[in-house]
């Protein structure tokens, strides 16, 4: 059972970052979702999206994703079990 | 569901914050807004705006903005779903 | 309604910062003020004045701030609405 | 009515950081004081000094320092109204 | 009895993250696994693996990520013990 | 009423910073001690020792720590009154 | 009564930092132990490690260490008394 993942997404600006949060956070099984900008040039937005359920599905978050033109660039993060462990170290 | 928003907002110093910070709150489904002043020169206000809700429409908060003689540069924050979705991440 | 007001107030050093504080305390309305002293030379001391309540109203903050020779330099951080939002983020 | 105070007191080394804080927290209307040391050199000890209550009197608190050879070099901070504000902003 | 271990594993980008911690959770006596992604070239992914349960098996642990083609290239931090103390301190 | 008190303590290697903790502890009045070692060369051992209780008595602390071969170097932090006053400012 | 203790611990890599904790943790009047590994070289492994109980026993700690080929390089931080006392400062 996933409970949680941080995902790095690359994708055009349009559909824009409310379209694809909206989308994430309707998938069965997902609590919800926070997206933030971590950079944009003219083309592409890098963003790192936040995702809570009982039971994520990431075939179903990618199909969202490539649906949206985006692409997910790397998995950061992910708590599986009956508990979400915390772990408040940070990458310098 | 947008529960979350912080948008990026380029304005003229002329109407000020207050009366910005007012009417966005004032826009339905709106629980409360806060604005940050980030950076200001003699022709505009960079300004950070955060807006929670249970149901934000950003087309009538760009409409405000708009109204007002700004402009949204960029939304570098969004929350969908039943719950907000907490990230710490921090970009720097 | 404001609920929260982060001023930037450029005063002499008399009266002191006590004396504006219990009058901005004192106008109808405000639950609560801090000042904190950011820097100071021989004329002017500059200040940051968090202010909270219930309908806050700047004209009469700001008529306060200049009977004292004062004056609000830029409005910083300003929160309306049923409810005051938190934005941890801080401007480096 | 002044809730919380931080002063910047300049005083000798003698009598000692103790006696003052303890003649401060006896001053009627104070529920407690805190002393830092900032800094001392051979004649000097700069301190920082947080004293709270529900209605503080400057003019007393003023003659103890004064009393004890010191002097208030600055008022930091200062809270009045029905409620302490907080304000975690950090002077850099 | 181990409460807590925190590992830095390096392994191959295929099975990803989801998989190994997915399994590491499935292993009887977690409660629940978290995995951060440290760094990646094209071969390999450092990752950091927080697990936390009742009574961990390290043995188990390490046969698992064998198993997926992985190794435990250290054991971070440990907790054993009625109750798992807290360590604030970080490695600068 | 001394509540709290901070101080700077050098001392020998011998005793240890156990023996001297303990015997801290013991003193009529005192809940309880932390020491934390900060500097150490073959001499001497520098100390950040704080001690907390309902009324503390300075002297009978230098009694123990000049016994034991050690010296107040100063008094870093002293809280005084009915209730601890915390302030978070940190010395850079 | 010793009720925290942080040691720094230096030790061979074998038995490893599992086997350390959980002895450290059988010790009779222990709750807790955590160990941090600090820094690492071919031979040996330098660790920080925590432990909490009523009634700790430094003879028997050390015991356990050097029965493992480790030796206590220095006691970094120990509280005593009733109660824990809390000191958030940090060396730098």
């Amino acid at each position: 059972m996933i409970r949680r993942l941080v995902l790095d997404i690359m994708k055009p600006h349009d559909p824009d970052v409310l379209v694809m949060t909206k989308r994430l956070s309707d998938i069965s099984g997902v609590d919800g979702a926070t997206t933030k900008l971590v950079e944009m040039d003219e083309q592409v937005q890098e963003t790192r999206v936040t995702i809570e359920g009982d039971d994520l599905d990431l075939e179903q978050i990618q199909l969202v994703v490539e649906d949206l033109g985006g692409s997910i660039h790397s998995i950061d993060e992910v708590s599986c079990g009956d508990e979400v462990v915390e772990d408040l170290w940070v990458d310098n």
